[in-house]
């Protein structure tokens, strides 16, 4: 089944803002079997919704509208939809009750204009939004399926999880779809390519591989299509040949990012860690903290800019500095084990290098990064050799670290 | 003149990417003055571009299509051109040129695969490529363009600034635009609109004005179409009315972000600043460094996520944090101090908040964030309520802390 993406708002025209949603329902879309094959972006504009509308109905299984259902002027989608199915707007009673305990909660008096937001086309079934006022709607002629849901992107994620696929998957009867995710690090997406193909091809014809590679790491997607029941023992069964080809760049399974294994690796043995970072500047203490529940680990750390920083505040000896300087085994060992005394973890992690574009030299030229984690068991430190870009240098590292942190305390 | 975007790549269309060069696209040809009427993503399918380029065509006096121009397997978008052009591939001399110069560069030998890089419809003019070897083609048909880039991010951005737009203004013959851009926060979308009105509605008819709200700060973008020639002494000209009645809540013009104020206001000064971060888990620090020649400013920081650290790192008093806990007023000044003294700077920045989901209390619900400044002149706090979205607070935080300290030094 084919699947068409639109998405309204005249901030994406603009850019003013990045289009987030089309990339996180194709990526939803494709986990649960369905396959996108476009995507695209419009302004608030009645003439262009329905062309756009129009035009993807004719090719497509499914039509996914996102944005155009605020609570002010911008209901233009509803309208459009209404002109197209041969409908008329009447209140929802499920949308009405819905905007009604959204305002009760909040404890606000329901205003005319949010009670507007219950008017939906009387022909369409009304997927109830738990998160918010604007209606979620679906649409059936001929077999085929539109479904308008609000922009908001978080939303937007819970109606597509929850009530979205779940009913697509019904409509087109699809089958059960079973996703793993393997998270692969330092080794390059043509390497491991070549490294697992005869796994690869022996794969069974219900399940395929995607590779996704992001900034030093590849996500493998192994994904399975059955018929009838289904667990995700089959799929399971298939990983061993994988390890044996590929295991030791293997850092974990089902998760979407590294700090989610970190996270996992850390909490589960009930261990600490804290941070020392010189050339990412705190992004690796940023993505940790991003995930809830960062607190239950994550100690802390210092983010050692300047030189009297990592003397001060991390026990790096001036000596160590003047010798080596701060782009060095020794300063970057002195700072995880710094951290990890200072700071009461019992893992600490560091960074030192050149991220650029300016401070290269001929033996430490720009992109050159020294790490080290030290832990009870001693410091081992990894020297890694990046380009000149600053932010990839930067995220590079970042999935380096935190794929050494996971393969030193869980693997 | 109206101007379409197709994007092409299996990766956006299996959300492993976000489409970011839609919206970098679309924020450089809005700030030209030119309109971006829709944006198409579509997978790396001869048809599929055929089609939607045809129709892009039909409607557009621009297309613009980025992808499918790698040196191995996805040449599928030359071909397509080739055939919507009645054309057929040669090797372009300048192309040519170009790759040899970087792979020279490089000190790789050219194979025949990079070599048929420089293979290009004869019909188009190749708009050299500085960064890459993928040529940048540009096609006329009856008035209308169509230019086709390498996906690359970097390299699409570079030709859009350096060739595509330039030649895109001397071709439509668009006039001069200008634009500027003023940071505000601390003040609603809304509510800045309704403040600022009677200035709003005074401005000339050639120049429009547009409200870019992220994460607490609202951008304004003034953009003026010049006939002839024309300097920025106009449009600056505009700014003493927004002044009068906006003035509090600006915090800089000329940028695209707040941390870019910061380097600007400290390192104009010759100041040095230090952060001393609990809920905001290093992203303060994170934004700064990502800007090349941070160092010049930036000593370091503090992630104090546990009260250890807070207590160790930072000095803050076992007895303050017993009587009024980590997210209070008097907690958020010890650090801000701590860190100032501690790294040796002019200035310091503390958070302390519950980003949540959970760690909330009914005296202090999940968005309650203070923050503090430290400097010569003592120790500013301040109080912040924020909603339940972890990752909402984070940016606002973030945002309102950067604010002040350019408020604190530079206003």
């Amino acid at each position: 089944m084919k699947v068409k993406i639109i998405n309204i708002g005249d901030e994406l025209l603009i850019g003013q803002v990045v289009n987030t949603n089309a990339a996180r329902m194709s990526q939803l879309l494709t986990e649960a079997g369905m396959e996108v094959d476009s995507v695209e972006t419009i302004g608030d504009d009645g003439s262009a919704i329905e062309n756009t509308l129009s035009n993807a109905l004719a090719s497509a299984d499914a039509v996914l509208v996102t944005g155009g259902l605020g609570p002010t002027k911008d209901d233009i989608t509803k309208n459009v939809l209404c002109r197209m199915f041969d409908s008329e707007l009447v209140e929802s009673e499920v949308a009405l009750d819905n905007v009604k305990r959204i305002f009760a909660a909040r404890g606000y008096e329901l205003t005319p204009v949010n009670r507007a937001q219950a008017l939906v086309p009387r022909c369409c079934k009304v997927l109830n939004n738990d998160l918010g006022t604007a209606p979620c709607m679906w649409f059936e002629r001929d077999g085929r399926v539109t479904v308008s849901l609000p922009g908001v992107p978080f939303e937007m994620e819970w109606l597509m999880k929850n009530r979205v696929i779940p009913a697509l998957r019904e409509h087109f009867n699809t089958g059960t779809i079973i996703n793993k995710n393997i998270l692969v690090q330092g080794i390059g997406e043509s390497f491991l390519s070549d490294l697992i193909e005869p796994w690869e091809t022996s794969l069974p014809a219900n399940v395929k591989l995607a590779y996704l590679p992001v900034a030093g790491m590849v996500k493998l997607r192994l994904t399975a299509r059955m018929q009838g029941n289904a667990d995700t023992t089959d799929i399971n069964s298939l990983l061993p040949g994988l390890y044996a080809l590929a295991g030791k760049h293997i850092v974990g399974e089902d998760c979407e990012t590294m700090e989610e294994l970190v996270a996992r690796a850390m909490t589960s043995r009930h261990l600490t860690l804290a941070t020392a970072e010189s050339c990412t500047g705190g992004a690796i203490a940023q993505r940790l903290t991003a995930l809830a529940g960062a607190s239950e680990y994550f100690r802390g750390g210092v983010v050692a800019y300047s030189n009297d920083v990592k003397i001060n505040m991390l026990g790096v000896s001036t000596d160590t500095l003047a010798a080596h300087g701060a782009v060095s085994e020794e300063t970057v060992r002195e700072m995880a084990e710094g951290a990890r005394t200072r700071l009461g973890a019992d893992y600490a992690v560091a960074t030192s290098g050149v991220a650029g574009p300016s401070g290269g030299t001929p033996e430490k030229p720009v992109g050159t990064v020294w790490t080290a984690i030290a832990g009870p068991d001693g410091t081992i430190a990894k020297l890694l050799h990046y380009g000149d870009r600053r932010q990839q240098t930067i995220d590079r590292t970042c999935n380096q670290v935190l794929a050494d942190i996971v393969r030193r305390v869980a693997l």
